[in-house]
């Protein structure tokens, strides 16, 4: 085990109505506030006007930031900054999913610093002095809602980049899961897929003797198993939808990451590459490839790794590592496709393009993975099997 | 699942020589330090030295408590509050486990309350305004170093109670496996029966679709069942040593008990009554307590909870679930026989007096207990099968 810190202040308010406690917990750190949203959901489940009559109700001063897409491009958290230097804001209150916080963030980290706020992505400014934020968590999927990473788009330069600093770790979440009652069949398909493949990027990354972490992940892991289907058939199953939404917090808080050196992430970062051209929805991306890249980085030294993941989540039962790690591969892809994820790029009609391209900027900054270590070609060679 | 709050915002420091960093952390918080440590094992191993020498060269001012207990004493906590206030104390730091731990935070709860430490552990007074506190850890049982909770002893009155507040969640806590190879047999069994004994405590409670707290409960239970015995036979194995350290923390620092209204306690309050009297090792006497409370609380109603664990953490193939929570009581009984625990209270020496006294104080405030509701009489018919 690896000598780790661990530090997770986000106080998380878990539970039906909860967000009655939001400008309580905005009074704790400013008066001035940033609201951001994306479309028109957050508005359909009336937590729109809930959240703004609280807002009123405790005279708390607020802007509005709506229309942050999916993929949340680096021209709305610009537009952001501004608003918050126009306005002396000083807490930002997302109420989203993972895009509205993520924009949130790089808002956050860029309003009190000179430069454009694309720097953090290309790791050319370290953050210091962001703006507190706080959230109202409308999907489960993104564990942004307790960590300090944020994923932006540049939809000039085609490039979708992360950054991070505990800074940017929201100061109170609001977890209620009867608002993602209202999420689609294919939305909490692709956010069960999002929790599953935090996991996977930790877990299968190089480690040594971290076991708690490890049966910890696995048991977030069959937590999605358990109940990704039963929320796609019982939208509002109040147990199913609890149990995804705080798996999906814990499985990208740190907790399983304490202990190792660095998780793999090379699947996102590959999956950035083609949502950032295609707009894809990140979970569905995750689910075409990580199962690809499992079996693409599938070799005699990582195969007791994923073996572990066959037998104790998937339940396979083979004393051969390679076999069971083969079974274990196919398990995730079956899980998946039965989500009604699409299981290649042409199912999602993203055709064989750009895919040099995309190697290329996946590794811009040099080789990704740890678990094992990938360039460009590696990258391309992912895509062309992902096709 | 309920609705929870859940804040946990102590830094963990976790691996080894991680102590060198304790200035840099006491300084975020304060300058005039209580040190606060028991007998002579932290001396021993270098750690009091390493400690005290980097405090100096710090320019931290700081005084000593020495000699705080196991089932640390109400006298012990005066005596703290004594020198805080004489020296203008602002920050705690306790170096050892749970009892050094506990007496530090009763002395952080008390330094700015008018009246006597003891009446937080009558519930006659709430902790506010305490002095903050950090801790360095030389033992896997407590999770005292990143909750906030603290169990004192009155030795006048013969009492062991317990009190918390979110207040006197350490703000730091240094976790560094190689301070607990010195560990010796006996006690670090019991650290293992503690931590185990807390999962219980939590896991055997009113819950209605908590799957992924109980997961996650049961794997800090197989971590327990897979280390424990090796630490006994290795002490310096660091794998083993490092994941019953992170386990501990982990089992008590309010995971498990998200989404769940209370925990049961019964048992821990039993034991209390025993070593308020008997000053008896408290894994000691959760070992043989709580798999008698389990027997005594058995029933057709809370049946399908214990075979979950049977089958779950013990691996029992059994598909009638009273014969299945039978076994895996046994397999708790017999795992906690094999590290060498007395399993009655006769082995511990421990004769069948007093039972009416420690009924009776252990429902001093009522009842006890939420998976089984328990009153004097059932205390003392548990501590008769125990004997």
């Amino acid at each position: 085990m690896q000598n780790f810190n661990y530090h997770v202040p986000t106080k998380i308010l878990f539970g039906k109505d909860k967000v009655t406690e939001t400008a309580k917990e905005i009074k704790e750190h400013g008066s001035r506030v940033l609201l951001t949203y994306g479309g028109g959901s957050v508005k359909r489940i009336g937590l729109y006007d809930q959240v703004v009559n609280q807002l009123r109700e405790n005279d708390l001063f607020f802007v509005e930031l709506s229309g942050i897409q999916p993929n949340p491009r680096i021209t709305s958290v610009r537009e952001g900054v501004k608003l918050c230097r126009d306005n002396q804001i000083d807490f930002i209150l997302a109420i989203g999913g993972g895009s509205v916080i993520d924009a949130s963030k790089a808002i956050a980290a860029a309003v009190n610093y000179e430069g454009d706020a694309w720097d953090f992505l290309m790791q050319k400014a370290r953050v210091e002095n962001a703006v507190p934020l706080g959230t109202v968590l409308t999907l489960a999927a993104t564990g942004s809602e307790m960590n300090g990473n944020a994923v932006i788009t540049n939809e000039e330069t085609r490039e979708k980049r992360g950054m991070g600093s505990d800074q940017l770790r929201p100061k109170f979440s609001v977890l209620d899961p009867t608002y993602t009652f209202s999420v689609n069949k294919y939305h909490t398909a692709a956010g069960t897929v999002d929790i599953m493949s935090h996991i996977f990027e930790n877990y299968f990354a190089p480690a040594d003797g971290t076991f708690v972490q490890d049966i910890i992940a696995e048991s977030i892991l069959k937590t999605c198993i358990k109940y990704g289907p039963v929320a796609l058939v019982e939208p509002e199953n109040y147990e199913a939808r609890a149990n995804l939404l705080w798996a999906g917090s814990l499985a990208l808080n740190g907790l399983t990451l304490t202990g190792k050196k660095t998780g793999d992430w090379a699947t996102h970062g590959i999956e950035h590459e083609v949502s950032a051209i295609y707009d894809l929805t990140h979970g569905a991306g995750l689910a075409i490839i990580h199962p690809v890249w499992m079996k693409y980085v599938l070799s005699v030294e990582t195969s007791s790794k994923f073996a572990q993941m066959a037998r104790n989540v998937w339940n396979v039962e083979e004393p051969d590592d390679m076999k069971a790690a083969e079974k274990g591969i196919a398990a995730v892809r079956e899980f998946f496709n039965s989500l009604g994820m699409p299981a290649t790029l042409t199912d999602a009609q993203i055709p064989g393009e750009h895919f040099e391209e995309m190697g290329k900027k996946a590794c811009i900054f040099g080789k990704i993975g740890s678990f094992k270590r990938l360039d460009a070609a590696d990258v391309v060679a992912i895509l062309k099997k992902a096709l």
